[in-house]
């Protein structure tokens, strides 16, 4: 017997009613319930797998991945969130369909979706155009349905965009959530997240604007330090400061690693490439100037050499609360000695904090399941209590 | 509960017995009855699905894919059967295996078959070449099981080979019957399957003949126009005229797009490549001569280009049946002003018959499921009637 | 009914406890009752899928593939085990994932593994390499497991490595148990394991030295023959001769094939690349040394054009026992004359054991999903007893 109770408690006090057929964009477009309740979700989907308790509510059916950047562990855990819950996932490998014939998007989204369930989309590398991107593809499969071209309106859930990486930062923040022994413990915790030195360039900005977007809303005081000109989106810093202020906590902009990290409960130093290059970028892929993006990557590969002393040393984790703030990173990181000469973080650090990044890592799956749960399931507490009753086993031996 | 009657009387009619073990290579080889019942089969299982039931009929298996040229929406649609029927697709992508290495289509065939229910293969590349190519793999499974290597013969389903296209063709049909309210309102309808311009070279001729070689069946009236030098082959043109003068139709031949429009029911105007041509390029890949087929390709661009009004225009539309004849395309079409300067069809034309375009091609997830299904089925009325009553949810929730 | 008795009767016989949980690496790991209670869990699962009783132990859950080297067999034979045991295939396919961005292992082989069962890894091109990085791998999630990270430690399968092919000679052992009517009929028979000629280079070690590793576990002579320099690795020809001795049989190097050919009752006739220019070739590939390479290869081709004679006539084949050892081999052979101008074996000798050849072949997905059942099955015998009782269909029509 698996203990869903708490789960279906805090579920019970939630209003979630609008996630039921809808799809998940950006994090600080849901709200605070609706958060609540992907976490509720996310936990007891995954207290069921523990207690070898199916969770396979759907008998068939196929979720459809498309991942426009590299990816092992988002789309690893896609393909778990899908199967844990029944559906059989199909890439889009657009290097072998028909998109690269030059096929609209809303001929595609329609094409490849009748018998789709969910849609997962990676498309990060471009300012202006992943989110926009994900949108056209469900605008097209609403307009497919309402049609009665497709049976149903498959539910998109977003795997990184070029404005948030709301997978990502939900599992981060279900990992703060266990670390800290529940949200109730959140309330004025510091969050740095910092910027740090990688010698790779063009890193997405989808990880530093999810975390500011999100974990604002959690009464933390998250400072973001970046050195000058590695701004994020301008409208996502509005939303972060809106979220201060509603949860009376704050957001503050640094230009000072060692500062972000001063009595830090939690650190988050990531490489990622300025807002405005990262706009240059896309305009320049969009005339097709070859010549023009390597002029701008060498010019982003000398910016950011300018600034190698932005990195999380042992040093620099000493500043934190008692010199043990909880470090985090989406991986893969740039380990100093590591995986590169000099990088965001010491081998050392990352070392002592391995078993915690990898639990960190562990929530995505449950969380993409529960984007799909909440979005499919009409009512998610009797399916879920059905599921326990049930108790039909994952592993029949 | 679902509606499965009609279709389970409709099929109680027909004899298709012989289709149990079978294959589906070209549509012409089927009997009348036979199509019919892959029809009501296709709409039952559709039915079904409607009504959130499922179909998995096995509860394990793999239907393996070979695309021999990019898909799209076919390797979605076969995929989507499968997973329908509850098979799990296992693509063959010969870039990974070792039939780059130089390995005779016997052996493959047996080597990736061992626990196969289906394959599906698409080849369509090469004139003379596909189809045997289809033919080899089944004759050596066919082997493979008589000698007890395989538990089982596999189906072969044709997913698009050098002569015919009947999973397209045969959903292009269904979605006919559905649009005119049954196949008893089809007789004397005019078809113009005509070529129309495409900046692009060298598409396969499979669905000009397959259009050629099924839609004669229903005593639809079947015009086939295309500029001199465009021809089919041959051999397809005879099967359209045998089943013209069987159906009490016709089969005709003309070289002006115009006169194939005037009062045409149903137009599907679709660029192709000569047959000829196409001969000429398969015998200079056989010899690997790089340069004759550089030299084919602007000939034939050339060639093309002297056609550009071939071309489904407003004023074109407006020349068919109350200018509303139902338009057909096997998608993507090259859109004039969308995805080419100057290509097959008007902007305006196509997006008027946006949705009854996306309605088409959904058929054929069905229609693959369906050929599946009497292949594998000894008693189909039988198992959907069992499946109808076990009503067993494919969405649990 | 299916016939279970005689293998669940053999499995109370053994002692195969420590395989609970477990990993398959090397067979010369493996007891000789883990490789019986191996074999009888094959012909078992065999016997249910053959009778169309489901032998899915999984509901949902993952095996994941990694493949560092081409395969079509051994891909198809791990998807197949997967899916007959209702685990779902997902490829993690280095080009596509971020381990080019130079991830670890250690990271890597936990993030993949968040719900996966099975591992499968095929990492056969470098000597010291890839057995290397299984354990790596399983050591990675081992300490995962303990750690919390991983619910479960997911089972590691070698699908060859640079050392063994346990897959492929467990399967090929199979297949000759049943060809000589039991297990206990194979004292005394002399197997020929001999190199042949091939225009191709650089072919694993892992069958020569899988085949000397295991056959000689089963009584039988083992004659290992090839050209002077062709040496396979000292420490499995260690392994060999000690297992020769414990069982009363004898291991024995020729530099003849027609030495190892007279009176044999098996032959294994397969190129490989010598030992130590395997070495020299990791050690190449390390330091990045094209030329070296390329200069390596060319004298590795000229060294095997010298013995050309070497070579599966019908001449040889004459010299077997009464002419008529089984021929056995891993496919794809190099077939003069078919598949090359000369190669390791005849047309007409080739022709004439292709059934067996096929035969051979279709253990290996038995044999891989009776390693994973092994491995993650408390009681295999009741298990099996309960799939045989329910005798729930696999195909349910």
């Amino acid at each position: 017997m698996s203990n869903l109770q708490p789960y279906l408690d805090k579920l019970a006090t939630l209003d979630f009613k609008a996630m039921y057929e809808g799809d998940f964009f950006l994090t600080w477009e849901k709200t605070d319930d609706e958060i609540a309740a992907t976490f509720a979700v996310a936990d007891a989907l995954r207290a069921l797998r523990e207690k070898n308790i199916s969770t396979k509510i759907f008998d068939s059916g196929l979720g459809i991945s498309l991942f426009r950047d590299n990816s092992t562990r988002t789309r690893f855990s896609f393909a778990s969130a899908c199967n844990l819950l029944g559906l059989e996932v199909q890439d889009l490998d657009e290097g072998k369909s028909q998109i690269a014939h030059g096929e609209t998007v809303r001929e595609t989204a329609n094409m490849i979706s009748f018998m789709a369930d969910v849609i997962g989309i990676r498309d990060d590398m471009y300012i202006g155009k992943g989110n926009r991107y994900m949108h056209d593809v469900v605008d097209a499969v609403t307009e497919g349905h309402k049609d009665g071209v497709l049976e149903q309106k498959p539910t998109l859930v977003n795997l990184q965009c070029d404005i948030d990486h709301p997978t990502q930062c939900m599992a981060d923040m279900l990992h703060i959530i266990h670390e800290f022994g529940g949200v109730e413990n959140l309330k004025g915790k510091k969050v740095a997240m910092t910027w740090a030195y990688s010698p790779s360039y063009g890193k997405p900005l989808s990880v530093p604007q999810g975390v500011s977007g999100l974990f604002t809303r959690f009464g933390m005081d998250v400072v973001l330090a970046h050195p000058e000109g590695y701004d994020i989106m301008p409208e996502v810093e509005e939303v972060a400061q809106k979220n201060a202020a509603a949860n009376g906590s704050s957001f503050t902009k640094v230009t000072s690693m060692e500062e972000a990290f001063r009595d830090a409960d939690i650190v988050y130093p990531k490489s990622w490439a300025p807002f405005a290059a990262m706009e240059r970028r896309t305009d320049l892929y969009g005339k097709g100037d070859d010549a023009g993006i390597r002029a701008l990557e060498k010019e982003l590969l000398a910016q950011n050499a300018n600034h190698k002393d932005w990195t999380c040393t042992e040093d620099m984790m000493k500043k934190t609360k008692e010199g043990r703030a909880l470090y985090l990173h989406c991986l893969p990181a740039d380990i100093t000695g590591i995986s590169c000469e000099e990088g965001e973080v010491d081998a050392s650090v990352f070392d002592r904090y391995r078993v915690p990044l990898y639990k960190q890592a562990s929530f995505k799956p449950y969380i993409i399941a529960a984007m799909i749960f909440l979005a499919k399931v009409k009512d998610p507490v009797r399916t879920l209590n059905a599921l326990q009753e049930a108790s039909a086993p994952r592993r029949s031996f």
